[in-house]
């Protein structure tokens, strides 16, 4: 027999309920980019970011939303989506703190060839969220292709600082 | 305190679970095919789908369970066993609505080679499914090389367009 | 009007949920492994595994922490980090079963080179799990590449044997 009282055996439920699905909807919005930037939809790509939020590639940050949108609707990626490329994202290993959370995860992409396809790029990324009105947006997306050198390391290694 | 009734709130936490348990149960579904696939598991294959299920590979359409069992017990696809393959499938953006869901993602298929292992394909997928009484089923999974054509980032665009 | 008693209801809530949050428990022990190996993290590495857990490569088996912490501070693998490698887990399929679990799942390596990146391996994995003290740990990974021949197809169908 459970001797909690039902209303606190509830309450508990609708945390952990709240928890898991704060995490499929990080999963969602960390698959939102890829697909957004594959499909050209450079509005889209923008809407997942906060006002403040940045995108750190190599150490270079782009800031704020309109800066992205840009970033997606530029030359350089119209020709990577008129060659055919797959940004695709691994599962992350996702932490939430109320209305924040992180993620790490291994990113990559396949670029259509003449012989087939190839990996272009193998990233590692450390991402920051928040809730606001419009739910979960992106912060801080940190970028670094896996190279040997030590910043993708560094970023990697935060899935285990973080906080469970 | 939380003025709403307990068994409101009990009633909601159950619909909620529910969605979480769908949002499983098509993840494992999706990856079935793939392992269905490459341990050359024709009834498993096909098992997957519903009588009027649709395999829609390039704008081809494969119909119904003894047609999709017949691609799998095929001498091409056991050439790709014999040769070592790995349908994988990339995490879904999933949208469950009753006894309806869809679901887009990429797939890919490594093959293995004589100097270890090419990207053979990277798919574009939108997937269809049904509740009936074995559970979900896929009516339909339209599927697009990614080539820089316009089919792929059309599939790729739904998840977009799905109600959440 | 559901006439199960309240109680029972959030009872097999609770256990509802407990299963799914040990699905994303697992999911995340499986990342853990292949971000620790990146990072070079012996210690975390070996406090995946149980103290007879047994990792299983190629049909060679490495016994126990201590020696799966030698293999990732090995000469080999700090040659592989150096260069740029990345050990990418697919999503699993799961199988839970009180305090016992089992997992079917892809893996793969990115491997940095002079011109982009190579596919190094690509693996089928079966997972064994055991829920302790301190929660999940690997009691048993068996790992094969997948190169045409029956043993990475026999750990791939083990999907489908495990129980649901």
């Amino acid at each position: 027999m459970n001797s909690t009282p039902l209303e606190d055996r509830v309450a508990a439920l609708e945390q952990h309920v709240r928890t898991l699905e704060d995490q499929a909807a990080l999963y969602r919005l960390i698959c939102s980019w890829g697909l957004a930037a594959d499909t050209a939809d450079s509005a889209r790509a923008a809407s997942l970011w906060t006002e403040d939020g940045v995108l750190e590639v190599e150490g270079a940050p782009t800031n704020g939303p309109a800066n992205i949108f840009a970033i997606i609707d530029s030359e350089g990626q119209k020709r990577l989506v008129d060659q055919g490329c797959a940004h695709v994202q691994g599962f992350p290993v996702v932490s939430v703190d109320g209305d924040r959370a992180t993620a790490t995860n291994y990113s990559w992409v396949y670029l259509h060839t003449e012989n087939g396809y190839e990996v272009w790029r193998s990233t590692a990324n450390n991402w920051e969220f928040r809730r606001g009105p419009d739910g979960w947006k992106v912060v801080r997306r940190s970028a670094h292709v896996i190279d040997g050198g030590p910043e993708a390391r560094e970023l990697l290694a935060r899935a285990f600082s973080a906080g469970r």
